[in-house]
């Protein structure tokens, strides 16, 4: 039997590797290669360059933690922008609270829309079957240069790192613009890469010294994602008005009943608790 | 040069794997096989039986989450029983608090110690130089077996996995003992293996069971360790009277004036908040 094994360099030195049972496909679009494995741990994955994006074992967690903290903040979110998240996790999660009235999905690459709705049906499911959804194959940092003020409640990135096509989103200006976009009572949650080897530490300075100049409140909150380097993950919750702690709407979630493997309304308080290592490297950022 | 990579099975096809700038030392005690490493990204790691125990870069976080999680529930803490823990970085935390009285360390591999000593001192440091400490090599359960009635307030379990020398830490008689040895103020932590991989929540969930069996209050709490398989990891805390959570001293830690580079009292109230999957796994072991 063939002895396939996908590997990823986390460091140049530490590396994670997952043997392959099959490579689904491999194409090179304008914008990046694609690849698609299957393996028994993991099941299906997908990487983007090379990099890790999603596996059927652990995508509810990255997918319940930037879906559900800001609805449990803002229950009457109802206009949702989507950056990235291609794969179709983030959507999928969103499309869950029926009270949604629209979402426009801004991803890049068409292909990897199409591949995740070929190979990936467990995340890319409600990407052709939910009328409130509108796919739109386009730059992220263009769509919310042009799009009109206060038009969404909440805007969700789901992006891959800040190289390559990700670079636009951790910018001043896609911050600025995710800001005047957003309605009064907005939400931005963003991809905020990880505290613990350095190359993706600095990354993370970076995006919260630039988010918290640009939002009166700016916090970043942790998971659990074990084929992410290190398996310590952020997202940012960034917003004009809420805060995530002391505007937390736990009745209002629960009422919505939705059954999450990850998220919970005590997990949502704690993810905000960070290391103290981790805390001060934001102070400092 | 030479191209030497360290590498770890986290299961059957999944590895995480380190460059080895110098293997140090490799010998088979009586115990089992352990060996040093220098690395760059993880400065100085060693392994036993080929599973990485300890890291010069985030040792920080295991040693922080063991100690002082029970100290802070119950500040006056006199007596402490250490379990494995022959790095030495669980009684260099533990003994930082001056007004402990006493700390028992009982190891049963005197050659981790010894190599620790020698190759370790960032943990290994305070082995030979607190006059409150007292070295025991022999098997944890033993000990426990025959000491007396209530004469520890702490006892720190730093074991390895439940295979090989650490398996009677795993049992009902060494938590039964345990309980008998500790004060009626006393708490029990417990390395509580990892949520995430098949094989290890299956031990998460047989020591759970045993523990919750034995003390009136049993519960987990978790920890990025990117280092150990997934990156997820859990201690357990058991004791007679006390919750981790309502009987947190918050003042009563900050007045000790500890600096942690992991550990704060809001992360300590967060790392009680269990992911739902992890919370259902817990309830039905």
């Amino acid at each position: 039997m063939i002895d396939l094994w996908y590997t990823e360099n986390h460091q140049e030195d530490t590396r994670f590797s997952i043997k392959v049972k099959e490579h689904l496909h491999s194409e090179k679009s304008p914008f990046q290669q694609i690849d698609f494995f299957e393996s028994d741990t993991f099941g299906r994955f997908f990487t983007l360059d090379g990099l890790m994006m999603v596996t059927q074992k652990d995508e509810f967690i990255y997918h319940d933690m930037i879906t559900h903290i800001p609805m449990a903040v803002n229950p009457s979110i109802k206009r949702v922008l989507i950056i990235g998240g291609g794969d179709g996790g983030t959507a999928r999660e969103i499309l869950r609270y029926n009270h949604i009235e629209k979402v426009d999905m801004v991803e890049i690459d068409e292909r990897v829309v199409r591949l995740c709705q070929q190979y990936l049906p467990q995340t890319a499911c409600q990407l052709d079957q939910d009328p409130r959804l509108t796919l739109y194959f386009e730059d992220g940092l263009k769509f919310v240069q042009e799009a009109n003020d206060e038009i969404y409640d909440l805007i969700l990135v789901d992006s891959t790192d800040p190289i390559g096509p990700g670079e636009g989103l951790f910018t001043y200006d896609f911050y600025n613009n995710c800001k005047r976009v957003l309605s009064d009572a907005g939400i931005l949650i963003n991809q905020h890469e990880s505290p613990y080897y350095e190359s993706y530490a600095h990354e993370m300075k970076r995006a919260h010294s630039k988010i918290k100049a640009t939002f009166p409140i700016a916090k970043v909150y942790q998971f659990h994602m074990p084929t992410y380097p290190s398996g310590h993950w952020l997202f940012g919750f960034a917003s004009k008005k809420y805060d995530p702690l002391a505007d937390l709407q736990k009745e209002a979630w629960m009422n919505f009943g939705l059954r999450t493997r990850y998220y919970n309304t005590d997990l949502h308080m704690g993810a905000f608790m960070l290391p103290t290592y981790v805390k001060e490297s934001l102070e400092n950022a």
